[in-house]
């Protein structure tokens, strides 16, 4: 009696697994995490960022705001004021003269608080973590590039590489987003706002994740509800072709679509 | 006038930096600064464990709650499933027994989805980012234990160094940790638990911080209230001591609060 249940036990177990298998054999999966991961560690590293800042920055308030790699490798190598010279400094910020002023700040500040014991070395393994995070960013994102492209052609053809990763991840697969009519599509990402207004009867949204569409940047509010439109309109005829046909047709939809944004763009308010 | 102007601009900078430097002079920031990151990287490796759960769980459903280190572990060395031998897994796990089971599971589950290009590689560098993180967790710890026991031998003696810095960072110094009256450090970390109890009337907090004691574990609520009262009357005592005369009186201070603990831990509800 005990076996059987053991036997039972190992049986589910591998049915199981072999569902999940199934339910993920697809390419849509590894392009979902990827994107997820690399939102999530987006995230982190501003917390880890804020965390070093806060602590090397009683050090050394000279630095800030200079972004995490050339933030953290001024961590790993400069412990007091006397490592700050212009030439180290200017090579690691990768522009000379701001070298030169930031160590002028450094030397005309004068002494600093003391370090504790084994201090700077934690300092400088937070900053070692934020650097292992930017590895991973970098990693994701060529993987996010490598896969969106091979898998989902024809979108990519038409938008950056990391917002047809977060529309294949909002929309679940590529197959329901080939199945999604040109609204949905458009408000990818806004559902929270899309409920907002069912419920509360606040504005409708207009776009979600085209929000991170270059082309928004120089766009007026008007122009980027239309603009977000057409986008969804190409879009789901790419995601068809990306999840059917499989035959490369973004070129002809690019062009169109290109038309279209500057017919837009010329529009006035 | 244009020179004044730097001149002055550069003067400020130093005086601010040089009122930093003497407001953080203390030995207290540096564990405020360790205390804080502990806590913030302590969510962030949960974060990123679930990140690393979801993706690699398609791949090896059977490896489920093993901890951060012996999954990232895993992660590492197992790509394939003919990868997870009996011998390999009970090493990682430290576990021979366990290693044996999940091997066999692994075998009669079979086949597994394929992963895609460069898939693995990815997963694998989640994976170092949480060993980095575990690594950069217990260069903290030391630091944290070896900074409270220099600058707060007296609590440090009382209760675990963790709690000793968390009081100390909840009080913003330790020379305010030191004139507080004990209601306000049994208090300490209870703030908004406080503010809600002063505001819409819900039931008073007992204890913020000390919750974490592990005297707490086998005590019940009433308990736990009279056990909170008893340590921060010698933790206020032992803060004063830190703060001012410097002198170890810890040692007279524990007897009298292990006899008060026995005393309540006897006491029926």
């Amino acid at each position: 009696m005990k076996e059987d249940r053991e036997e039972k036990r190992r049986r589910l177990i591998a049915e199981s697994g072999k569902g999940v298998s199934e339910a993920y054999s697809s390419s849509d999966h590894p392009i979902i995490q990827a994107i997820n991961t690399y939102k999530e560690i987006e995230k982190i590293q501003g917390l880890v960022y804020e965390r070093m800042e806060e602590w090397y920055g009683i050090y050394f308030p000279e630095f800030k705001s200079l972004g995490f790699d050339a933030y953290a490798s001024l961590v790993s190598e400069i412990k007091e004021g006397k490592d700050a010279d212009e030439e180290k400094l200017g090579k690691i910020l990768n522009d000379e003269a701001h070298g030169k002023k930031l160590s002028g700040e450094i030397k005309r500040a004068g002494s600093r608080p003391e370090l504790a014991h084994n201090e700077y070395e934690v300092i400088k393994e937070i900053a070692g973590v934020e650097k292992n995070l930017s590895e991973l960013q970098s990693k994701l994102d060529s993987f996010i590039k490598e896969s969106v492209e091979k898998s989902m052609p024809n979108i990519a053809y038409l938008v950056e590489y990391k917002i047809a990763a977060e529309l294949l991840a909002k929309a679940g697969s590529l197959n329901r987003l080939a199945t999604m009519p040109a609204s949905t599509v458009q408000l990818l990402g806004a559902e929270k706002a899309l409920f907002k207004h069912l419920k509360f009867g606040s504005k409708p949204p207009k776009y979600g994740v085209l929000f991170k569409l270059s082309q928004f940047s120089n766009a007026s509010k008007k122009q980027r509800g239309r603009l977000a439109r057409v986008y969804a309109t190409k879009i789901c005829i790419a995601a068809r072709a990306d999840a059917y046909t499989k035959r490369f047709i973004a070129e002809k939809l690019k062009e169109s679509l290109d038309a279209a944004t500057e017919k837009i763009m010329k529009e006035k308010d």
